[in-house]
């Protein structure tokens, strides 16, 4: 019987294991788990730390019991140390210190990503915090039930620190949010940032943009915070939410060829350098799909794809990863912001000539009461009129996330302008106009296109 | 100068109007327009008579002043009774009775659609409203506020039928719905069209489905209804909402030939048989993307594009409509219901061999609060596994109609259920899954073939 053996159970872990299972019943699967937390969504941690989410228990995609009824083994507490390839083996320490040996036929390395640490004086005091996995959000949890903060600072305005920002404002703890680039949120446009920090700032939210923070350090019972331009704040803690990075020291010393950020080398088919090996998720490099070259982007969606991916190839599959346009969405209080495809700067590298719009409208008519003002920045080359990327800013509730997903998926298969607004597209007054929004942005882009040309 | 003459200032009218204008700013454009309502949104009429809307000058996409002000002219109260394409010219009667000739280069005929009035005794009766135009609106509206009527019978349970159930209710007046098929909003599967049936049972509608109305009477101050299977009802008025046909008389009194439904035959370009004279929206016949054959499919969003693209083509433009495929959404309580491309049978009609599978999930991760069930069928070929339709029914706040739209992109350009799978669609867990409902759907369909095949 064949044996595939998967370090790892989260999204990939889990989404190869599961195709494994789909594809080829017969198939011994393993997953071998650091941690006691199988297929957790970790996106979701934000809304337990929020209180939003009651029971962390439901945080799970599936419980233990699931996924050992789908017929896979499940070794919790597990913590992978060595990969022979010659051996096809895998060391591993179980949760009683016992070393044991593993072998497989086929090996799929899903280890994921670790938190960045800034090199900031003082960023392993007590207090301060990092947020990446089940352990991290219990220490964090534990620490504002039991310690009742007051107050917070942020290090990083990207999707973790928007979340949380959000998260401890829901739990009445107030927060200061420091950002290293001029806007938070510096994967979309600076415009949009701004109105990001708008919306931080309406719900009392102390936002420092454009400042490096330097040095924590205790202060009384707080801890202090110094940086750039004189900047200098106190809080009762601190969570660092500095981006994340791959966790693939145990591929590295099986000789697993690695990119300069660290993450695992991989083709469209999943696989590493090493026969028999795949990879997958937040430790390897990911196929752009507009690009067509890697670049690393860890993503939720993506860690699924490329798991069920590597899973079915792992079984004889002959299946490609198609790619990803790092598509995303974040809602922070009552906006939702959402991207999709190259920045105009990214498109101007990569060889193209974009031409940028931004447009405002509503998001649905506006005689329809609950409407909010909806923008939209769309870019395409010039000529071919291939649309490259799209930014979305709006309500949370007005169909932001589904409207990048159209420019997402006209982007995967290379539409124009042209293409997007010819478009039979969903309308009824409470929910859209006859022209969708994403459709008037691209007329917008034209027109501007006819001015400019 | 070169003028363009258009009958009809609804959508298709306005958009091939202003499309003129920018197109070529020096073309002199008439609107001929039979009421003094130019550009009102219909689809928000049930709006304004649920007292959602509370000045029905909003309505307007634009008002008088924003259409003059691009250059427009607009000659209200002037209805087009006669079209002489030898002398090139069309015969209005004015608001005094005047009669006035007025010559053209170009002709666009944007005559819209009237409500179709079935063969049911005493359909003309004093309390049997209909609802298409601003007029019709009024004359209800003025009865609701007049005669406080504290229940209604609504006669078919289509879109209008439907938001007009919505609106009465919202008023505060008794609803009793009577639908001729076996459920619902035919246009969906009859298991959605009987969850809407429950939506509507659940706010107090009573609904009578697979029944024909056959007699209206006079019953003191009520109007009572009788049909078939003992069918009978009382209520203080009616609203036939029984669909709509062509308005093509004039049309037709040109030479101008029409479909056996009486819409105006049209190619691509929405051009009629006769040189110089263009037509477009709810009078005219509907290229069907996906069926590459034209059928009547009178819809807001295609009159707009249709109009567009006739407007375009009058000075001098070689534009294609590039179809419809019946997108559509509809909001009817806390529901929406939504639908694009064909259902099973017209699939199967069409010469497909179609597989539809029926999911159902969450509109977005189960552990964060306002979570709702979202149901999706999806309809693809069992040989190419193109996507053929789908239909979506949600919570409103739950992004159905955006969700449909990524079908209608996906059918749009003939992809396979494999890749609308491998799309990169945005995630954040209050708003979707790591693998969107759309595409866990075509997940669910791919199983199904493989357990079927």
């Amino acid at each position: 019987m064949t044996h595939v053996l998967i370090i790892g159970g989260s999204d990939a872990g889990i989404s190869a294991a599961l195709r494994i299972r789909e594809m080829a019943p017969k198939t011994k699967v393993t997953i071998l788990l650091a941690d006691d937390y199988p297929n957790f969504s970790i996106c979701g941690l934000p809304f337990y730390l929020s209180g939003e989410v009651t029971d962390w228990h439901n945080l799970a995609h599936r419980t233990k019991d699931d996924i050992v009824r789908e017929g896979i083994e499940l070794l919790t507490r597990h913590r992978a140390t060595l990969i022979s390839p010659e051996k096809r083996s895998v060391t591993t320490i179980g949760p009683n210190g016992k070393i044991i040996e593993i072998t497989y036929d086929k090996l799929i390395i899903g280890t994921g990503a670790v938190s960045s640490k800034p090199p900031v004086e003082g960023v392993d005091l007590a207090g301060v915090f990092f947020l990446r996995w089940m352990e991290d959000s219990f220490k964090l949890h534990t620490y504002l039930d039991e310690c009742k903060p007051s107050s917070a600072i942020i290090i990083g305005g990207g999707y973790i620190g928007l979340e949380m920002a959000d998260a401890f404002t829901v739990r009445g703890v107030k927060v200061t949010l420091v950002e290293y680039f001029p806007t938070v949120l510096n994967t979309v446009h600076t415009s949009f940032g701004k109105m990001v920090e708008d919306e931080l700032k309406r719900h009392g939210v102390e936002v420092h943009s454009g400042t490096a923070v330097d040095k924590i350090q205790q202060n009384g019972e707080r801890l202090l915070l110094t940086g750039s331009s004189g900047f200098s704040a106190t809080g009762n803690l601190v969570l660092v939410a500095a981006g994340a990075k791959p966790e693939s020291e145990i591929a590295k010393g099986a000789g697993i060829l690695l990119n300069p950020q660290g993450a695992i080398k991989v083709n469209q088919f999943m696989e590493t350098n090493i026969p028999n090996i795949y990879a997958a998720g937040d430790c390897v490099e990911t196929w752009h799909q507009l690009l067509q070259k890697n670049v690393y982007m860890p993503l939720g969606t993506t860690a699924h794809k490329q798991g069920r991916v590597a899973g079915e190839n792992a079984v004889g599959g002959k299946r490609e990863f198609q790619g990803s346009l790092g598509t995303q969405v974040v809602k922070v209080f009552d906006l939702a912001i959402a991207r999709t495809g190259l920045r105009e700067e990214e498109a101007r590298q990569a060889g193209y000539d974009p031409l940028t719009v931004s447009f405002e409208t509503w998001d649905h008519k506006v005689y329809y009461p609950g409407a909010h003002p909806f923008n939209i920045r769309v870019t395409a080359d010039v000529n071919t009129k291939a649309i490259l990327g799209a930014q979305i800013i709006g309500h949370y509730q007005g169909e932001v996330a589904k409207r990048i997903d159209i420019f997402a998926t006209a982007i995967f298969h290379r539409m124009s302008v042209e293409q997007l607004n010819d478009l039979d597209l969903s309308y009824t007054p409470p929910l859209s106009s006859p022209w969708d929004p994403v459709q008037m942005a691209v007329q917008a882009w034209s027109k501007q296109l006819n001015k400019t040309g």
